[in-house]
């Protein structure tokens, strides 16, 4: 039979990323596509014990339905952290359990936005958000992203043209894909222009805790005064992608809706590595194991950047990222962006073409986005070395 | 500040079911509201086992990033046995695993309907569902469920009156909440019918292993020679609810859009557990696991039947379910349900009001929905007994 999609979905094609992800079989391929973590940043040996206890004293509790907003002791536990760590005022805010950091962005979505809305976003931003909106029906709208964050009079600009916008997506901290930080003085404006404008924030921070260089700075719902953020996060970066487990936090009255939306999607998130994430943070120091994967990150990415620094031709830039899993390559002009990216998967080199990342599909882009948590150092020496002789 | 939430959002309340589950924590508390299997149906033991072996041998796997398809052993062992088990012609399908049956229905939902578009349903249906579809904007339009299944002449007039239905929704073995089985001659018609109209079927067969009486029916997706039909599972009823792994096999054109929506949900569903059911597949008997829990779930729900039988006055009536959780009882037009049920609570015995399950909320219900799979047979008697009393 004939089939008839949805209008939202009907144009949808599979993230890039994840189709690259696919290819990846082959002997000897490098890959500086996926956003993977590292696997030794999985602490599996402390994650097996907590989950042989689990199934000895707990499993009618961990193998049964669980409620949608999540284990409530894993909630208390990230929201304690959430405020600790990352100033969040998780008095006047609720938190719940997602199923990854993406499931928090696709509820907050749902839950805010009809079909036709517009979701103003950086450019580039993270295609898994990008298409969350799109197979929502919401339109993603970007604004250029500079050094130091979303360009301001880009923001105003984008705010005045869409009065109908209902959502500002950021990436503040290592943003995916450019590696990007806001600094202060940006998030303080544009929370006020939020404020001015009357558009709720979806702040996004899967890297928050790698950061390897550079200063801490505050997120943006550490300064929401008037419960206008929805904060998403995950434990994927940190303990384990593969488990699916992330959060969001935000008003209450918005965070209920979402919770509503999660009922229908999935019920609850799998609740033993609800149990598992809860129990690690109990027995052991979180902060410590993600100190651990910050100094494995910022060897792989000095090495990444030194080996740029050595093997590619001075026209070409890249952004020296704090922190974060990411960094992002551009190209002069003289280079066609699709030949290249076709050379190097030829070479079993595989990156990811900026194209994925821009809110209008029909854009071009001279960049890509360069991961170094996956492979390995000598990896990224070959790898990058295969590029930078591409490049000249 | 003030809230605006999307159109389909904005009047959507939590299930009443889950409300009710999330307030049984008080002592003495019966429950038949739930849709909770056995905690003894769970495998534990040899989950605990499998368990310690994958975080011993292929923890990063189990713990990275997988694809969003789901983990190719556990969808070819899926495939396998809905080919040997239901009749299911896995050669012209594609079988993807879900987080939960859950998440089948609503990514078929969100591949197929816009807002506005019809699915018709059996009447009462599976709240999961109704609320999943009006999540997206689509309108539920309900069919009288009759004892051998639904109306065809109520199904022919429907499909009549919404020629933009898009999907018919049908739980054609052991229903939610009305446990009934649809004939096999109302298979075939309804199949017949769908064709005629050109509808897709979603038919979704969470408790279809579950039969501890009269003789099996083949699925509908078994007659399905055009790709018409979608078909939902889950291991929730047969391992273990709290993972959240599920399936949907379908005609690979809509299954292959279904992923690119799933990608945006959760990018993909707990890995390590998806390992570990192709496991225990491996492993273990599952035919000899599943044929436990249908002894099980044969005497609970004989020990229900038997003190429905003694304990309610001859104008109750109730199904007599041959396999799945759930019975429906109908009560006199003497008793209003909303007091029942209020007074059934008093007494600290909780059920599901009919009304939950209508597809149009506004009408009025006599009956509500037991379940004797989560109570212990002690319970089902105290219950049953105090639910007795208040029907005199």
């Amino acid at each position: 039979m004939k089939y008839q999609f949805s209008a939202a979905m009907r144009d949808m094609k599979p993230s890039a990323i994840r189709e690259i992800f696919k290819s990846l079989g082959q002997p000897g391929a490098i890959s500086f596509a996926a956003g993977n973590p590292a696997p030794e940043s999985f602490p599996a040996e402390q994650m097996a014990a907590i989950a042989a206890d689990i199934f000895e004293n707990r499993a009618s509790v961990a193998l049964q339905y669980g409620t949608t907003e999540g284990y409530t002791p894993l909630r208390e536990l990230v929201a304690d952290r959430l405020a600790r760590r990352f100033g969040v005022d998780t008095a006047s805010n609720m938190t719940v359990i997602t199923s990854g950091g993406q499931q928090g962005i696709e509820l907050a979505c749902k839950t805010l936005c009809d079909a036709g809305d517009v979701v103003i976003c950086e450019n580039p931003s993270f295609i898994g958000a990008l298409n969350a909106f799109r197979s929502l029906g919401a339109c993603p709208v970007g604004v250029e992203l500079e050094e130091d964050g979303i360009s301001l009079e880009g923001l105003e600009a984008a705010l005045k043209a869409h009065p109908n916008a209902k959502l500002l997506y950021l990436i503040p901290t290592f943003q995916n894909p450019a590696g990007i930080t806001m600094s202060l003085e940006k998030r303080k404006t544009v929370y006020a222009l939020a404020k001015q404008y009357d558009v709720m924030i979806l702040e996004d921070n899967p890297y928050g805790d790698l950061r390897f260089a550079g200063a801490e700075l505050p997120t943006i719902k550490s300064m929401d005064t008037d419960g206008r953020v929805i904060y998403c996060g995950t434990f994927s970066k940190i303990l384990s992608a593969g488990m699916r487990v992330g959060y969001v936090c935000g008003p209450e009255a918005v965070v209920q809706k979402l919770v509503v939306a999660k009922q229908v999607e999935d019920v609850h998130t799998n609740l033993f590595f609800q149990m598992l994430c809860a129990e690690f943070m109990k027995r052991h120091d979180l902060d410590a194991h993600i100190d651990f994967i910050r100094s494995l990150y910022r060897e792989k990415c000095g090495c990444m950047l030194e080996t740029l620094d050595a093997c590619t031709p001075s026209d070409v830039t890249y952004t020296r990222p704090e922190g974060g899993l990411f960094l992002w390559c551009t190209l002069p002009k003289r280079i066609p962006m699709a030949d290249f990216v076709a050379e190097a998967a030829e070479r079993k080199v595989f990156v990811v073409p900026g194209t994925t990342f821009n809110c209008d599909l029909s854009a071009p882009s001279q960049s890509f986005r360069l991961n170094y948590s996956t492979p390995s150092n000598e990896e990224i020496k070959k790898g990058i070395a295969i590029l930078g002789d591409l490049l000249k």
